[in-house]
């Protein structure tokens, strides 16, 4: 399985974190994805090595590299970078195969 | 439930790496883990948002705030901290909830 963990920070959180996280859920309907889930950071121990800092976990799980690739492409996918990527600062994601 | 994502970049990944991966698998154990994934790097394309220089990937699910937090301090935890962190240069922690 392809995990991909994605990380946003928002230039304004307040204003539209809430508009992100339904576009999060809206990437599930792109036909490759397997499975997912949409976090905030949780409150546990404050410690050195935490990063907390970021607005958004998403995580998408994919069968297969050949699966992420037609998400990058999809549609759905497409259209949620169009309607959002002004209201990101950043964006980290970490790929990694199960 | 509590994600609780961790990256490990290692010193000497050609001489430790299985090495680690197991003591990962022994986290399994622990008695408030939910569910676990082990990953490395995926072969999905290079990009500038990608960080793909960490060695291992280790997800630990928890139900509950209060199952991670025994989990820091429950035997197993403890035990691969002690056996493998001389392995490891760095660490990274993201704690979300979904």
């Amino acid at each position: 399985m392809i995990v991909h963990q994605v990380f946003f920070w928002l230039h304004q959180p307040e204003k539209d974190l809430n508009a992100v996280l339904e576009g999060c859920k809206a990437i599930a309907q792109a036909v490759s994805v397997k499975s997912y889930a949409i976090g905030k950071p949780a409150a546990t121990e404050k410690r050195e090595v935490i990063d907390d800092s970021y607005d958004i976990a998403l995580m998408v799980n994919f069968e297969s590299i050949e699966d992420h690739d037609q998400y990058q492409v999809d549609p759905i996918h497409l259209k949620f970078i169009k309607d959002h990527k002004e209201k990101w600062a950043s964006v980290k994601i970490y790929d990694f195969e199960v």
